[in-house]
């Protein structure tokens, strides 16, 4: 079993960020969130001079035992045929991470179809997807700490290329049942605020997944306080993938972009682990999910961009990439004010 | 005189972009804004397959003979000193123009210093500076013609070698004065409500400015149905020429992106001459100057970004850049479900 040991980022720092950040050519704070970012990479690399290099999107794919509810509108197989649409390059997260420089890294975390080798996704399958949590665990809790430790290797092999800042995505018809439940656990709030229309869902189709989630969580008899548990028997092993690839990028330092409300849950079930996650974490995108304003708000975090994107897949994440990019940027390239003597230029 | 012929882009490809935007391979919708702005870019480009070319961000510099009232923190030497270091390159702009492939074009539209040959500054100086309105037009009728066409003419130079989109930026202390007066002008809205801090103005600055602009707009005897009188009245050399660079960027069927207060004050302006012109405008950034929320509300526009940006320069719509681009991608790089039979590809 891996234990994961997060540390804070030394914060002796912060006060030459600050004065670095304050005496930039420009009026102060007049460039607003990307001075806050600036201070946060400065912070995450231990340097005044942050810079963002190798940006990779590893998106695990698996699919879920709770979709035979009639929880989703997409049906099972499109999970596999969309991971094999990502390997051939014509998706969504394709010409994103095309545009923004990003290696996209593919991980079969457990998708229910047996993916041929030689298309260049990773072959981490647990099983062939997750066990039905209305009628019991989604998956054993050996399987979950197994599932951290194959997210937390995949992250090292994109650090060990020089990655210094990673972001996540998911690809699972009928994922945003388990990260509802996550949501719940987490937050508190009520599962009929949690569950939302995940890839189309009508209201009457938000109302019966909201009541199928509702009779699992009464199904459920683990202690309340068994967080770890919890997440387990709601989860979801691309899920638990991703938790253990935030965990151990913030172990290493790594810069993490947060995507869209299953993304969110992940990092938040992060965060109930190791607090300290959060301090690696930028938050890009706010969607289009009922429910993940409300998450992001009880995180505490104000994410970069909202453009009603609900694709998942990594792409909110990937779409504030160069946002945080021009933090880096700022801090690292501008001229402060005692570089600069304009008698001089003209 | 110039005068603008702006039509509406031909509405008759638009079913033609909705049907493709709804085909590509994702749920219907999700990619949310991208999918509105990719709409917008097939209309004005005409095409199924848009493409933004060569971006440029052009950056009018000038002076404003109101900065005498005390209405800003910045002193009249710091717009010479910044078009300085904009030149040398070390300034905010400087560094999201990299980033994003912008060329950054200077122009010296009215600064109160002699602007030497030989630095890349384009010499379109009306004046040294505008008149002070408290007591008087900024500018007469034939400057305001003259410094539109300048600014049509910049905007032609960057067309001629083959950028299709294009930002605009200013510098000019003291500029969101005559931005608040075009945006009173423009809106109605009273014009305690258009004054903001500008670079850094404390409340009792803001109160005194406040009341200059108040007693400037009851000096002014022009009749209230004015309208381009009272915009050449309260304007500035580097707003006029922005303005027509609007409306010649939007006859030539380019992409424009707005950025913050003082250019969405210069869209107003152009809309108010031109309707049509807001069909080819993209608006970027929605900014911590007081009254740019309500200008924008006002225009029935919804911003790409919210990054609390109160730079000016162009930045919030150079920042925006890769929103469009990513929209641009999309509808012209993604598969749609007729090009995909997934079962081909493992």
């Amino acid at each position: 079993m891996r234990t994961f040991h997060i540390n804070r980022p030394d914060q002796s720092i912060r006060q030459a960020l600050a004065d670095r950040i304050d005496n930039l050519t420009k009026p102060r704070g007049s460039l607003g969130r990307l001075e806050e970012i600036a201070l946060r990479l400065g912070l995450i690399q231990q340097t005044l001079h942050p810079r963002l290099n190798k940006p990779a999107n590893i998106l695990f794919a698996a699919d879920h035992g709770i979709i035979e509810e009639g929880v989703s509108v997409s049906p099972k197989e499109v999970t596999w045929q969309q991971l094999a649409h990502f390997a051939k390059g014509g998706a969504g997260i394709n010409f994103l991470c095309n545009q923004h420089g990003f290696r996209l890294v593919l991980v079969d975390a457990g998708v229910d179809y047996d993916i041929p080798a030689g298309h260049g996704i990773i072959d981490m399958k647990m099983a062939r997807g997750t066990a039905n949590f209305l009628h019991g665990a989604a998956m054993s809790r050996q399987q979950w700490q197994e599932a951290l430790d194959r997210g937390a290797r995949v992250v090292e092999t994109v650090q060990a290329d020089g990655c210094n800042v990673v972001s996540f995505g998911e690809m699972g018809s009928g994922n945003t049942s388990p990260s509802a439940m996550w949501m719940n656990l987490l937050t508190g709030i009520e599962i009929a605020r949690c569950a939302g229309a995940g890839a189309g869902l009508d209201n009457a189709g938000i109302r019966h997944k909201a009541d199928v989630l509702q009779r699992a969580l009464d199904n459920c008899d683990l202690p309340k306080d068994d967080i770890e548990g919890r997440l387990a028997y709601f989860g979801g092993f691309e899920m638990a993938m991703a938790v253990g690839g935030m965990l151990r990028a913030a172990e290493l330092g790594m810069v993490i972009l947060v995507d869209g409300f299953i993304m969110t849950a992940c990092m938040g079930a992060a965060m109930s682990m190791h607090p300290n996650v959060k301090d690696y974490a930028i938050f890009g995108h706010c969607g289009d999910e009922s429910g993940h304003k409300l998450m992001l708000d009880h995180l505490g975090v104000k994410p970069l961009l909202h453009l009603d994107l609900r694709l998942g897949e990594g792409s909110g994440a990937v779409c504030a990439f160069p946002i945080v990019d021009s933090a880096a940027r700022m801090i690292s390239e501008m001229d402060t004010f005692a570089d600069v003597d304009v008698t001089k230029y003209f």
